[in-house]
């Protein structure tokens, strides 16, 4: 299933945000066009956009101002990425060369305050100042998200503390794109509460899908690395799950206690929690949490736009497939 | 004179929005609160927000509104500072440690960014889709500039791209207190005309007498080092005056072409500087832009905020003595 043809119902809109995406440089340095431009080519498949653009269609939202949400939430997105990047320190996105790969890092620091400034002012040009607000709270909820990792490490050993960290990384910014759809539209105040679970499972199965792709690199037949989160001391559901029932794996242990894994004890590891049913287990929750966002579409009445946000549902566990 | 006195007919106002700042990171990580009081302890004079709660004040603004904005202000300022202090590698400011000195840049960039979020929060709590706007282009031409800095470097030959950094550096920023203010009241189309004028010009004269005081260390009685920008091949307003009328230089014309000078070619060019009257010719810049201020605000009637205003800009200019 490609992504393409599910959202066919929001394709012109899709195209009008790509436009103004590609602008939002336009008069400022050179270095920023050509940093911007080389971002937005690098891909990525505008998930939150074509999200904030099927639930707006639900709700009547101003087309407008719809465009301006999708292209805020891309260029927010992408803002985080390019920080993010250097954080880490990595060199490739998407198999393609990241900007902190090619620039100082006070260029790159620079580059993510311009489109994070890009990003709210696309956020602006809604006219709403509820969905300025959620923006800005979802932007704190993000980065604070961040500095705990950063701070206390990734050696979760609760599923609550799994959660938490997903949602501040991955399904707030969904979430976001489904409510803030919701405040330029005319929803009742039961479905716009439909909006805001459907983006909050759809967010949560996004990541966890995500979380469990890094147990299965070797299935593929292009030969991913497998287990990159374990090697940097990131505890993931899979291996949650997997901790629980095995709490006397010494290896796992040493992880916790903040030990760096060689490269072969990595790979032991993998193939234990592998062997355990433990991926697949994690791959369940993920369903789970699918189920919950078709559910949530129930209060809508059949229409293309619903059944697109059905399939984006559905693509989300079945895309490493 | 003291900022303090100055600002007396705002001082509940700036009472309240400093309470406010305080808890912008309530909720959040412990050490991001310990970042941001420390960041804010570290003084500063609260320039920004004093400009916008008198602005405020003369157009009628409605005061809980102008405490966001002023809050807002002062939030995006420190984030520029933290992002600015990581990318020059600054280790103190106001005399105090900077986090860059203390954390490593991971945690600099994130909390850097945490408190652009909490700016936007602010802002977005004003309630005015116009100050939103105006907060994101400013932004936007903050980090144009930088950017500009990083690439071209400091290297100006002519007044025009020095006027051009210094509004995007400093003097955006004033015109932001201004014109947001007065959109949060109601002033007459010349008011808020006056307003823009005098933000604009007291932002240019307070970043030349910023240059300035980088060429007059020496007569401190506390032993500041002098010549820091020409260490840093930046030309400000000084060193660009004697340039034009001693183009021979040699060390200058080195220092164009990009090369690094030495301690002592950086104390007998600033020597030069110094003797040609440049410093003199730069400051009487800044008193023209100061003057300008003070005739922008001959359309309002006599008022303790207008007279603070005024004293305001008069400061500007007298801040080193």
């Amino acid at each position: 299933m490609s992504i393409g043809t599910v959202t066919a119902p929001v394709e012109r809109a899709l195209q009008a945000m790509e436009d103004l995406l590609y602008r939002q440089a336009d008069g400022f340095h050179a270095d920023l066009q050509a940093a911007l431009h080389h971002l937005l080519q690098a891909g990525g498949k505008r998930m939150r956009p074509s999200v904030a653009l099927l639930s707006g269609h639900l709700v009547d939202a101003d087309e407008e101002a719809l465009i301006y949400l999708a292209a805020a939430l891309e260029m927010l997105h992408t803002a985080t990425l390019v920080h993010d990047d250097l954080i880490d320190g990595a060199l490739l996105r998407r198999g393609v060369p990241t900007l902190n790969a090619q620039w100082s890092p006070a260029a790159t620091v620079l580059t993510g305050d311009f489109l994070f400034a890009r990003a709210a002012r696309l956020a602006a040009l809604t006219r709403s100042v509820r969905v300025m607000e959620r923006f800005a709270e979802t932007l704190s909820t993000i980065v604070n998200g961040e500095i705990h990792q950063l701070f206390e490490g990734g050696g979760y050993t609760d599923r609550e503390t799994y959660y938490w960290r997903i949602y501040a990384k991955t399904a707030s910014l969904f979430e976001l794109a489904t409510t803030a759809a919701a405040d330029l539209g005319h929803p009742s105040e039961e479905e716009a509460r439909a909006l805001q679970r459907y983006g909050y499972a759809l967010g949560m199965a996004f990541q966890i899908v995500d979380d469990v792709l890094d147990f299965r690199g070797d299935q593929a037949q292009v030969g991913k690395p497998v287990g990159r989160d374990l090697q940097n001391g990131i505890v993931t559901l899979p291996a949650l799950l997997y901790l629980m029932r095995h709490p006397e794996d010494e290896t796992f242990q040493g992880l916790l206690q903040g030990r760096r894994l060689a490269r072969e004890e990595v790979q032991a590891l993998v193939a234990r929690i592998q062997a355990s049913g433990a991926v697949e287990e994690a791959l369940e929750e993920a369903r789970a949490f699918v189920e919950e966002a078709l559910d949530a579409l129930q209060v809508f009445s059949p229409s293309p736009e619903r059944e697109a946000l059905a399939s984006l549902a559905r693509y989300v566990v079945e895309r490493d497939k």
